[in-house]
This record gives C-alpha cells, sequence and structure tokens, in this order.
C-alpha cells in the first residue's frame, strides 16, 4: 500500500470498533484499545496492531478518539498518567469524534496545538453499520494542516466529510445541531405513532402512509419500522438521547437560547431511560407514551 | 368529455380555489362558491360556471367542502338557511377537506347518509401549488360507493391517493396524525436553525448540510430555505398551526394522550400569531426564537 499509516482508535465501541475495521481494510498499521480487554483481544485476532499504548504511541500518524463525551475525550488526550498526547511526535493529527460543545473542541484544539499535535474536530454521524463500512459521515473542522494529515482517515471511514471551516467548533456545532433535529424527531415520531394508534391508526398504516406525507423525516423513516415490528435491537440506544440533548441543552443554556421542543424531547427520554428502557434501541421512547396512555405496541403484552 | 361532471367547490382559498381550477382543467361542469364574492367572479372569469347555490345545488354529482374547520363545514353541509346537503339529488358525494376530529367526519358521514348523500373524508396535503396543479395528497376514508361517485373529482385533483378503510373517520385521524408531525417539524426546524446561528452555524450552510444528514425532515427541506433567503411569502401561513395543533391536541386530549412536543410547538405557533406573525409563512416562527435570544435573521434589520 501505497500510502500507508499507523492509525490508533481509542474507544472500540459500537461506532469505533467500526471504524477500527474499516481502518484495517483500507491497509492501514491500526491499534486499538478500550477499556475492555476482551475487545481490544477480539480487534487484535482480526489483525490489529499490537503494543502498550505508551510504548507505540511515537509511531502514531494519527489518533481517532471515539469515547462517549467530552470528560472521556479530555482523559484520553490529557491525563496525567493515561493522557496520550504528550506521546506523540509532532506533525500527529488527532480526530475528536464524540459529540462535544464547540467551546471544549476550540480548547482541546489549543492545547494539541501547543503539543505540535494538529486537531480535528470531526464529530461522525451514521450509526454504527455506516462505521463498519467506511460510510460515515463527518463534520469535520480544523486547520489545513489537521485536514491534509487526517486524510487518509478520513477516507477510510467516511463516505461524506462535511468541511466546516479551519477552526475547531465548527464541526461540534453542526452535530449539535443535527443531535437537537435527530432527537426531536425520533420522540415526535414516537408521540405520532402512539397518538395515531389511539385514533386507529395501525403503525403498520402510519409507516406506510406518513413516510410518503409531508410529516417524514429521516428518523421517523428509519425508526418507526422498528416499533411497527416490535424490534427494540439497539441500533443506537436510549441512553444515547439524555446525554446528546444534554449537551446540546447545556450549549443552548450558555447562549442563553430557549428550545423548549429539545427539552420537551429530553424529558420523554429520561422517562425512557429512568423506567429501564436505556439500553433499548432509541425508538423504545415510544414505550414511554404508550404507557402513558394505557396502549399496547405491537410485539408487547397486555398487562 | 366522457365522464363530465357537475361538481361544486364550496370555499375558494388558496387549496380551494386550486383545485376549482384542476376540476375546470379536466372538463368538469364546476362551480365555485366563496363569502367573498370577487373570488366567485374571478373564478366564473375562469370558465366556472354561474349559478345560485340553491338554484343549481340539485344539478351535482359531488360537492368539494374547502373551508377552514368543523364548524365552518358543518354551516356549509347542515345549517338550516345555507346548508347545501339538504338540496341535493340521491347519490350525490360530498368531499370534505377541511382538517376536523375523526369523530365530527364520522357525525357528516352519518347525517350525510341520512338523507342518501355519499360523504368521502378526505382531507388534503401538499400545499397551494399542488392544489392548482391537480397533485394534491388526499387521505381519504368512506363507503366503496363514496369513493366510487367521488372517483372523477380524486382523479382530477390528487395524484397519490390513500384509501384508509371504508367509514369517514381514518382518513381524518391520519391527517391528524400528519399535522402533528409537520407542525413540530417546522418548529424544530426553526428551533434548530437559530440555535445553529448562536453557534455561528449560518442558516445557508444549515440547509446544505443538515438536508443530507439524520436531522433531515420534509419540512425542514421545505421550510428551512425560506429563512435562509429571508422571504416569508405566506405558502402556508403560521394562522394554520394553532388551527392544526389545537385540533391534534383537543382529540389528544379526549383521549387521554399526553402529546408534550405538540404542546411545546403550539406555544411557539401561539406565541408567532400572537406576536403578530400570523400571516407571514409558516417559516416566520423561527422569529420567534430569534427575538427569544436576540437574533437577527437574514432579510431582517437589527433593532
Amino acid at each position: 500500500m501505497q500510502n500507508k499509516k499507523t492509525v490508533a482508535v481509542i474507544g472500540l465501541g459500537s461506532m469505533g470498533y467500526g471504524i477500527a475495521q474499516s481502518l484495517l481494510r483500507a491497509g492501514h498499521n491500526t491499534y486499538g484499545y478500550d477499556i475492555n480487554p476482551e475487545t481490544v483481544s477480539r480487534f487484535q485476532l482480526e489483525g490489529g496492531s499490537k503494543g502498550n499504548l505508551k510504548d507505540v504511541a511515537s509511531t502514531f500518524d494519527s489518533v481517532v478518539v471515539v469515547v462517549l463525551n467530552s470528560e472521556q475525550t479530555e482523559t484520553v488526550l490529557f491525563d496525567n498518567k493515561i493522557g496520550v498526547v504528550d506521546q506523540l511526535k509532532a506533525g500527529c493529527v488527532i480526530l475528536s469524534c464524540a459529540t462535544v460543545a464547540p467551546e471544549f473542541a476550540q480548547k482541546m484544539e489549543l492545547e494539541c496545538q501547543k503539543r505540535d499535535v494538529h486537531y480535528l474536530d470531526s464529530p461522525i454521524s451514521g450509526g454504527s453499520k455506516k462505521a463498519a463500512n467506511g460510510q460515515l459521515s463527518i463534520m469535520a473542522s480544523g486547520t489545513p494542516k489537521a485536514f491534509s494529515a487526517a486524510r487518509p482517515v478520513l477516507d477510510a471511514t467516511a463516505s461524506t466529510v462535511f468541511e466546516l471551516g479551519d477552526k475547531a467548533g465548527a464541526g461540534s456545532a453542526m452535530k449539535a445541531v443535527n443531535q437537537l433535529l435527530a432527537g426531536v424527531h425520533i420522540a415526535a415520531m414516537a408521540e405520532a405513532i402512539t397518538f395515531g394508534i389511539t385514533q386507529g391508526v395501525s403503525p403498520n398504516k402510519f409507516v406506510e402512509v406518513i413516510s410518503k406525507c409531508a410529516g417524514t423525516s429521516w428518523m421517523l423513516e428509519n425508526r418507526a419500522p422498528h416499533i411497527a415490528s416490535g424490534d427494540y435491537t439497539p441500533h443506537s440506544s436510549v441512553n444515547i438521547w439524555p446525554k446528546d440533548l444534554g449537551i446540546v441543552l447545556e450549549i443552548a443554556k450558555s447562549a442563553k437560547f430557549s428550545a423548549p421542543l429539545t427539552a420537551a424531547a429530553m424529558q420523554q427520554f429520561l422517562a425512557a431511560s429512568g423506567s429501564g428502557l436505556g439500553d433499548e434501541d432509541d425508538a423504545a421512547v415510544a414505550k414511554v407514551y404508550a404507557r402513558n396512555s394505557g396502549l399496547t405496541l405491537p410485539g408487547e403484552k397486555k398487562c
């Protein structure tokens, strides 16, 4: 391979694992790290490189950070004990994929630049299937040098890269906007499909008709079939949303921006999570609506 | 023309006028009625038939009722003085297009059937342009005889007819579900596009990126460009939504169904209407968000 790079993926959850697989498939020398040692071993069996993070960090051309939130991102990058940035060679690039506040991304960029490390604000969208197939959408911003250093990783993992500016923060801002809508649309779909049941509209009929009408959304077309078939296998779980809408509402609060629909959707996901549905597919927020009005969804037993 | 019918359209607003034009274009003998005599004259100049409603009602094969709400629908059909149903011949069909509660549609069907008149519950979707081009979506339910009698009108006015069952009510139920989503999605788009501005995401960039991401919706793709271009020419006005979401929330209340996102969207449209934006395009709900956080939208002057 002409442009073979040495890449580390930190965080091998449903998204990170797929990203690591896509990098391997593209021929890059790929290290995978996770707090779960079994996941690390599994990735090594698939062809991942072996090596203690501190021992090999100086060989990395890129580090893809696919952890849950800003706290974990900061720990992985700058913690006194386990932070990786101080081990990296000059010119290495960090691709930071978690959904975080734009201000946090700017702070991380600054800290990396102090150490001659590039930082690409690069939140991802698309779900675990697209991650595994190298077909993510990435909402990226950073310096031209950060983009250039990150290009082999972007090429291997994304089908769409939105280049949103030459400073960290713009990528995270767009991701927050997208998550606001995605979360509200899932809750709205759940509200509408259960409201429909009260009026004699079956979930199957809902999917068939509304997906062709002005009331449709990307999330509706993707998630409503889960409810119609009663299948809550978590492609993206309920617990994502208290986290991501929490970030949106925090940023909004800082900007003194009133976001009543986001706040309402947040409460529905919190109710879903609080009632034990956190690890189910996020379409399970419909169960909160169903319970609140005594309805039975497809695949559920009447109590 | 082989199957030339005599049709009346009652209510020549932006939707009704387009429906009447489509019927004319299809070759039907078409009468148009409205409380505004100038609109009636304009339609007659375009080829509409002339005749006092009571004098010619017995010749109608179909009556399309395109008024604002259930009160107006009931008045047009059954008012002691001006109600048309008692003048109609047996086998005539009423197509009732207003957004109404399913129970109301069932009541109207029953009253029509008592008088040997067919009733098709047929709320419409698609906006004034599609109405004028005969390309509406119609969410219809009614007896097979009602469908059969209404067929020439459906053929002339709709590109998609969802046949939702053999009783009135199912059409209106699906329309209510669609309006819930459409209204929530417009408000969510407004919330997201203005939130984006606080984070440095321009409305143009919003349209460009989000319409290709998981956060998109039919309404977002249709309405967000109005905000980006600062053009609030009313294709569908703010004032539609306090009415239609009001119907949704009333039906939901009757069913003891809690609809927090619909309720939140309702408040934003009420604020838009209350602050003098009622006759602007419904995308103007974004101005409520903008004002509430001191933002300036494209095309607005900074105060």
